[in-house]
This record gives C-alpha cells, structure tokens and sequence, in this order.
C-alpha cells in the first residue's frame, strides 16, 4: 500500500447529524482514484479539545496526509484554522490582501441583502477569516472562506494539514489548487493504484456469500460487503498485480451466486437508464405510499428527461380514479392497497404518459392505517410493457422510511428485470 | 457536563461514502437526551488495525462510555467483537445457546429462498457470530447477530464498550437492553441533563450572524451554526441553570434578525404540515426539474395523507399539457422554464387535485439545457391558494442535486409564507 490520508470533518451540526456529511465520502473517493488509502475519518463538533486530539490521533497514526473540512465561517464557533495553526507550530497573522477580497465579497453579499451590520463586528469576522498561519499556502476562496495547506514547522514531526471549507461546492471547487501545492505533492509521492470493483447481488443471503467465500483464499484482495435495501454488495480492493486472483473471485461468485449476481460494475440505476436510453424507451410512474421518490430517483441522472416522462403520486384515492384512472369499483371492492390496483396504476401511467414502461406501486409505509389483514410494511407493485409484466406483493420491514425506500429500490429492480433480465426483482 | 461517550461506525462501505451512517447520529441524539454528551464519532473501514486505534483513542480521551456500530455479521470481513474482546482483555469462547439461536434464524432465512449452502460453511458463519468474550453481556439478536457489552477485565482501566448491529433497526431495537446492563448504567451515572435548541433564519447571512454574536457576551451556551440551502440553523447546547441566558440569546436574535427569524423550535416542515393539518386544508404539487422530490418531502411525516393530496411530476412537456393542463400556447410562447409556466403548474396541481394549495416548479437543474438567457440552476416557483399567491424567480449554484434540493427547501418556505406568514421565501 502506498500513501495514507486521514480525513477530520468538523462541525456539531454533521456530529449530531442533522446535516449528513458529504466531504468525507467524497474525498475518500477521490484519493482512491489516486491510489492513497484513507483508513479513519473523524467527525468532531465545533470545540477546540476535540479537534486538537483528532489531529494528533491522525498524526500518530502514520498518516501522509490529514485533511480538515468546514469551520472556517466568521462566526466565533469556527475554530478550524486556529487550531491547525497552533498544531501544526506556525503562529497566524493577518494577510491584507486577502482580508480585503473577502471583506469585497460580504459587502457585495450584504448589499444584495439590503442588509446593514455594525461594520466594526462584520470586520471582525472577515478578519478572522483572512488569518493565515506562517508559511501556509493559501487557497483562494471559492465562497468567502479561503483554504489553506499547513505543513508542521520546520523540525516539527506529522503530516501536513489541507484545511478545506464545509459547503461541498467550495471544497470541490478548491480540491484542484489543495493537490497542487507543493507539500500535498510531497505528501502523495509515495502512493499507487489501488484499484476498486464491486460485483452486486440481489436477494443474497449475507451468510450464503460468507459460506462461499470461507472455501476460498483470496490473497491480496481486501473483500467487503454489505447490505442493504436486498441488495448485497461485495466491494473489493487491490493493487493491479492482484487483478487474476480478483477474476478468480469474480468466477467464484458467477458460479456459486449466478442467479442473483445482476452486476459486475453498474448500478441497477445504470443498468435501468442504459436500457431505456440505448433502446429509445420511455418509462412514467403512479406512485401512492412512495409518493413521488420513485420518479425523482430516475430523474436524478443527467440527461434522464430522454426517458423518464413523468410520474404521478396519487396519494388520495380520487387522485387513483381521476389522474390516473383506476377503477372507483376496483378501489371499492379490492382496497387501494391491492395487487389489482397496483396494476392499474402502472397501466394508467403508460397510458396518461404516453410511456412505453409503467410502474405502479401502492402499500401502507405506516406507522398507522395497518390491519392484520394488510400490515404496515405491505406493499403491491407492478411493472408493464413491451407485453411484459412483472408484480410483486412484499411485506416489508422498518420505519416508514425504511418502506418507502425498500419499495422504491424493488420498483427498479423490477425495471431491471423487465428491460435486462437477470435475477427475478 | 456530566457523562462523555465516544461512537465508533465501522464499515469500508461507510468509509467511502457507498453508505450513509444512519446509526452515528441516531446514537448521538439518543445520548445527548440522556444527558450524555458525545464528542467524537469514528468511520473506520473493516480493518482490524483501525478499529483498535480508534478504540484507545476513545478510551485515552477518557470517554466513560464508548459504542460501536456494525461489524458483526457472518463474513470474514466483520471482526468488531473479536477486536474489542482482544482490546478489553476478555477472550471469546463460543456460547453454545446462543449458537443454537443463531443457527435456527439462518436455517429459517435459507429455507424461505430455498437455497443450500454448504452446510459447514454455514455453520462456521454462525459459530463466528456466537462467540463471546469472558464476562460480557449479551444483548438478545434483533436480526441474526447479537450485540455485546463487554468491560474492560479487572484491573484495566478504560471504559465498557457497547457492540451494537451496523442495520439501523437491529440497532435501534438493541438500544433498551443496551442500556439497561449493569456496566451501561453505572458509566453514565455521571450524567446531568443538557438542553438544546434551535433558532431557524431564512436567507440570513451567516457573516450578519456573527456580527450580532460578537456584540454579546453569553456564558455557559454552547452555540454552533449552520448554513444550509438558505437555511441558517443556530443549534444552542446548555445545562438547565444557563436557561436565562439562552432566553436572552433568542431575544437578541429576535431583536437583530426578526425579520429572517422564522422559527424558535419546529423546522419549517414542521410548521407547514401543522399549518396544513390544523386548518384542514389539502395540498397538491406539479414538479418539473425536482419531478417528485417535492411531493415525496411532504409525505415523509407520518398521517400525511390526511393533507397531502399528491403531485404530478411532469418532466416532458405533453405531460405538462395533457396532465396539469399548461396551455399549448404558453409553453411554446415562453419555454417551460417560465414564471408563467410555473404559476400554471401551480394553479394546475390545485384544479386537479381539488387541493386548496397547489405548488409549481420548473427549471433547468442542469448539467445540460442552460442557455445565455436561462443557465444553468434557473428556478421558477409558484404556490397558490387561499386567494394569495407567491412567485420566485431563481438562479441556483451548485450541482444538478443541489440545485433540486435548493429549489425543494424554496418551495416549503413558499408554503410556508403563504400558510403562517413570516420572512418572505
């Protein structure tokens, strides 16, 4: 293994996780795709202590490399920059020139605003801003905040510090100038290809793949999997001279798990997109219980409105009738939560859209509305086309998150299914 | 403050972002209620190196209390409870109950897909899964693996550690037991009770924030803030004799920013869905470039079919005609991204639906379709009802995500206003 990193992310609003963290998986992922290895990230909350010990953890952890993201605001409780500084041993001072670009950016911000602050406290902030520790290679600000790269100073042990603002716009904007600078490069020298393949499953068992892969030795491959929404991913690791004992892996699961491997590389997103762009097919929704994540799942792709003409989530029943044309009588004598109805949901979507591929989905996420004949976790799906259909009847488990994003991740395997094959959804 | 705890997420798949950590802020809350505050979490990959480091940094920041996620199940790759056993100086010995149990859920599991693994591979699975360490507690399995408590031997210092499931619901249902054991109890003796609470502000600078910070001094508040799609949170942590100073905090906010101030407690979904609720009014949407991810926030509440009535996600234009109605003509006179367009979307969703309040988006979430005179991250919004109307005319930064989730977090504030009032969206 070549080069390490380690990745801080601060703030007590992503460590209690009201904000979900974006920067650590992202960088996580770029430095793979450079061959450097990040094995810890850190989430601390906006106090000096803590992130002061997160720091010297990584130090001690032999890490090339540490990065640091978000606290570097005007409000007091952004300490990020200070604290590397007086780490790292290189006292701070003001940088005028740089005090006078962000104070031009607030002022352009407040005027926008109408908005009229004591100059003096607005000063402060932007002062506090424009800090730079001695010997730092600045990064200019995508927003206001600018970044920084600290080395230790001279004769001082550890890595060097690449100090990156928390909205994921800023620090995606600056990764290009923090992996220029000099001692990032010297930090990195030592990494090389690490490579990264996951081959996916549908409905496996996690203790069958553990029988299977207990039969074998794999060296050189660092295999993980995991679980989720019935999906099981195995994700594996390895430098290129592993690459036949990969192969060999793959074959092993071919041939123990063929019927439910459905990928060597995509996602069942990709596959389902790929399908209906390369063929030149449409696809539309009539969501209840998911109401709409379904649609906006297959919308997120760039370039999706090719495929994806719409979707209705018809939440009330007279949105089923009216919108979307399922039959009074067939609500009335079978429930809206009913295989029937989940049927006449996908046909009315391809109908009203147009759409060569319809889905319905209809169920009970919960907590309330269960009966003991149709619990909470029930749901009916179907999906129709090119003369073919597929219907699924599930009882799911978990919260009414969990049911919604179950159903949702089934819908698209039974796109899969539909339009590529493969594992039954 | 009173007791300390430290969380430990294992997971490569964490690590690098395939997966959301759900559990690390689940727990934080659920502590920070008992009055536990949590400091640090800790994302490592399956890797047995790592996780011990993780575990004596926890244990040398002098947590009273350390918990760790994930990592128990049947393959190779999961090794918490062997790593922690080894770290707390308790060897595991197989508990053949236990094994027993375990055996009887996989069998169950296996028989259901009809599928046949080798049969000692299996069991090598479950042997691996029933191993305890000497000493330790066990917490019942919710899924297939059981969760642990397991103290430091005698003579050690350090605090107990807490081996929870990685699946947020097997963890979550394993929390009681977890906290009811002996160990658990007594290292959170310690604790006292600690507030926290929310001030919300709509297009609120944080640069005016700080401003208004600086001018006061407020003993014994921990204060943090968050900026995030126009939304700025002040998060303010506090022991129960600091109170009248956190009641001078909300008066100086009020006082500096009542007019961005839009909330004291509930998120702004909170005060459009009791808006909704209490008045008896219904709700429906026509979606463009967010295509459902509008209608799918608002049925994220449970009992949200007694408001929300649904919502077109009309990507292609002949769905913007034939479903919500949006007039031939207008389409073709002024594109669909258009104020026009969006204020027939609007008064579409409610004619369709029969909602009192209907909601339009369109624009160009990009990273195509931008031209000179509509680029990239161009919103209109329009919400009707109640004989009033609102239209916003925006353009968003960011990613083709941020840009639907901006547009999204824009088109609640709309509601918002329209509903209770408040800062203008």
């Amino acid at each position: 293994m070549g080069a390490r990193a380690g990745i801080v992310v601060t703030g007590t609003e992503v460590l209690t996780g009201r904000v979900a963290d974006r920067n650590g998986p992202w960088l996580a992922e770029e430095l793979r795709r450079l061959g450097v290895d990040v094995g810890t990230v850190l989430v601390v909350g906006d106090r000096p202590d803590d992130l002061r010990a997160a720091l010297g953890f990584l130090a001690s952890r032999g890490e090339d490399l540490v990065i640091t993201t978000g606290g570097l605001g005007p409000t007091a409780d952004d300490l990020t920059a200070e604290v590397v500084a007086e780490v790292q041993g290189r006292p701070s001072s003001l940088d005028p020139e740089l005090e006078r670009h962000i104070a031009g950016v607030v002022e352009r911000l407040m005027a926008r605003r109408g908005w009229r602050a004591d100059p003096e406290a607005t000063a402060a902030g932007t002062r506090k801003q424009a800090m730079v520790p001695a010997g730092a290679t600045v990064l200019p600000p995508v927003g206001t905040a600018p970044g920084l790269v600290v080395p230790p100073v001279d004769g001082r042990p550890g890595p060097p510090v690449v100090v990156l603002p928390g909205p994921p716009s800023e620090l995606q904007g600056m990764w290009p100038a923090a992996l220029a600078a000099e001692p990032v490069q010297r930090a990195l020298s030592g990494r090389g290809e690490l490579r990264q393949q996951t081959v996916r499953l549908w409905r496996a068992l996690e203790s069958e793949l553990a029988a299977t892969l207990r039969q074998h030795e794999f060296d050189g491959l660092e295999i993980t999997t995991c679980l989720r929404d019935g999906e099981l991913e195995v994700v594996t690791r390895y430098a290129p001279e592993a690459q036949p004992g990969y192969d060999r892996l793959v074959a092993v699961l071919a041939e123990a798990h063929g019927a439910q491997l459905f990928s060597t590389g995509p996602t069942v997103d990709d596959l389902v997109a790929e399908a209906l762009e390369s063929r030149g097919l449409t696809v539309a929704t009539a969501e209840s219980c998911t109401s709409g994540l379904l649609v906006a799942r297959l919308t997120e792709r760039p370039g999706s409105s090719a495929w994806v003409l719409g979707g209705i989530a018809s939440y009330a029943n007279s949105a089923k009738e009216q919108l979307v044309g399922v039959p009074v009588q067939m609500l009335a004598e079978h429930g809206a939560v009913s295989t029937q109805v989940a049927a006449a949901l996908a046909e009315g979507a391809c109908e009203r859209f147009g759409a060569d591929v319809g889905v319905g989905i209809t169920g009970i996420a919960g907590p309330g509305g269960g009966t003991p004949d149709k619990p909470v976790g029930t749901v009916h799906l179907c999906a129709v086309g090119l003369g073919s259909r597929q219907a699924r009847s599930v009882v799911l488990p978990g919260d009414r998150s969990a049911v919604r994003q179950r159903s949702v991740t089934l819908a698209v395997h039974m796109l899969r299914e539909l339009l590529v094959g493969g594992p039954p959804a």
